[in-house]
């Protein structure tokens, strides 16, 4: 077969100028350090020919949690922020609401309440608010909202606050053979609008909280309406439950940044040949935000006991990273 | 950018030679008729550049049901099979399984009795006997069956009761810039170990019912183990569902085989632009099995009459498939 001789040939050329001009120059972003060195060493031993820890290209899936690993999320998830704008919408047709703590601290904009009690209460709310709206509807509200709405503290669209050196990370990984995957616990419909131009990662590849719906016949057309059930949590010992059940394979590469990503990158570590395992610290007051084990969003400690103690690679955002958003 | 040009330019080349390539000698276990020429000329017009009805690789998602679609499903679902070898083998464990009717049907072997009850009382009596074991020891269970269990009818491990045809229709598709997926009645963890190697779809790419699992550390190591609690069904109104939270997108061709698919089958015409729906109807008694509308494994009825009346593909085994399984 003289075509398929030429195709192997081909191939193989493109895979190897592709492979020259990805390494050429790698996470640029990323400042020389332990941190990028522990990253550039991983993904070239597991992916050299004849290394003794080489995985093959299917089994190479990185995860990556989305709030404080891939964007920002202070002052407040920027989820939390999006329902605040829908439930205040739709409070009038639901008086019962004025008793309830979780609207009533919505409506202050009580940050440090809301917080306190978590996303559950609120998305229990958001749920009922947009109980019974189709899936399109509800696609089409996230994608105006993220449209229009501002980031408080740096006035910019809330898509621009995404980490530079973390898409150089993800583009780099899968320039390298890896499939990525957000894991994630914001729920799936937030975020499947703007994650493949962010970060080049399509729909199916997100896994995160999941809002039940419901299928319908609807003037005579097949419709998914939304239901008021959360049917799945997709965070702390929900992440590797939600990565079994919709990857089913162990990644080999994990990145989170808070405690509500520990048992995701427990669980990538338990697996057996080689494995990374990556935190984000957010030690950048100035160009970012400073916070770990005291902050009520994103609260980072028993994982980073964890990450020191077994080695894992913690990445120091003031130190590591030269660039943290594209628009500085 | 040298290196980048000279990229692109293979990139083309290779796109070029594997396009002619591919196009050889598409399906070619399907015999000329409406069938297949309904099937090339729609992914001719999608795939086509400046065709009116276009469609962007990345829209490209075609979804397959598994029993009775992809393999063979009589004379009882397979997943039931193992199934049945499962609960007997826990049985000593569960003395207050024997006044359980399902668990009666599954030791008599009264097949018309588990079909009338369908596969829920047999999942949950599953559910129960592998409850606590670990995912991957419960993965090793099924690859074991697989390699050791013998069709009734054919004497031949179930993974050879494949059919030719769908193996190439599901090649041809990915050949052309589809991403193939599986959305099946039966489980996540029973097609996993198998439907790479059988289909060329990895477990990613697998959505199906999901039974509960937890999070745990077991003397030091993250592990996951079952619960018995059957968390999402994907089957009839379930599959458009298990396609919104796993895929996100709406499918634009869609292959299914009884009233179980057809939620899916209507929900993947209800999208906009161009859609492809079909139906295997089980018409060859000799090389496989001839059932329809009575059947109570696969029945097709409503959505046959919904096939007819839409101008669905509605593919007649014996007719339209000079192939059925590779051994024959």
């Amino acid at each position: 077969m003289r075509q398929a001789m030429i195709l192997r040939w081909a191939l193989a050329v493109v895979a190897t100028i592709s492979a020259a001009y990805n390494w050429a120059q790698p996470l640029p972003s990323w400042n020389e350090g332990p941190a990028k060195q522990a990253i550039v060493k991983f993904v070239n031993d597991v992916t050299t020919q004849g290394s003794p820890i080489f995985v093959a290209s299917e089994d190479r899936i990185a995860v990556f949690d989305n709030d404080g690993t891939l964007w920002a999320e202070q002052p407040l998830y920027f989820q939390l922020a999006f329902m605040l704008d829908q439930v205040k919408a739709s409070a009038p047709k639901h008086p019962e609401w004025k008793d309830d703590p979780a609207f009533k601290a919505l409506l202050a904009h009580d940050q440090k309440a809301l917080a306190a009690m978590g996303p559950k209460p609120v998305m229990k709310l958001l749920a009922i608010a947009n109980s019974g709206m189709t899936t399109a509807a509800y696609d089409r509200t996230i994608r105006d909202w993220i449209a229009t709405a501002r980031h408080p503290k740096f006035d910019r669209p809330y898509t621009e606050l995404v980490y530079v050196p973390m898409q150089e990370l993800l583009a780099y990984l899968r320039g390298n053979g890896f499939k990525t995957f957000i894991v994630s616990g914001g729920s799936i419909e937030f975020m499947r609008p703007w994650a493949e131009r962010a970060y080049g990662i399509p729909p199916e590849q997100i896994v995160g909280t999941i809002t039940g719906t419901k299928f319908s016949i609807i003037d005579g057309k097949a419709v998914l309406t939304r239901t008021p059930k959360i049917d799945f949590i997709d965070d702390g010992p929900g992440k590797p439950v939600g990565i079994y059940r919709a990857i089913g394979r162990q990644p080999i590469f994990a990145f989170g940044n808070s405690d509500g990503d520990w048992q995701m990158l427990q669980w990538t570590a338990a697996g057996t040949g080689p494995r990374f395992m990556g935190l984000v610290h957010h030690t950048d007051g100035q160009r970012e935000y400073a916070y770990d084990r005291q902050s009520r969003i994103g609260k980072l400690d028993k994982a980073l006991d964890d990450a020191n103690a077994r080695g894992w690679t913690v990445v120091d955002m003031k130190r590591d990273w030269n660039k943290v958003f594209a628009f500085q």
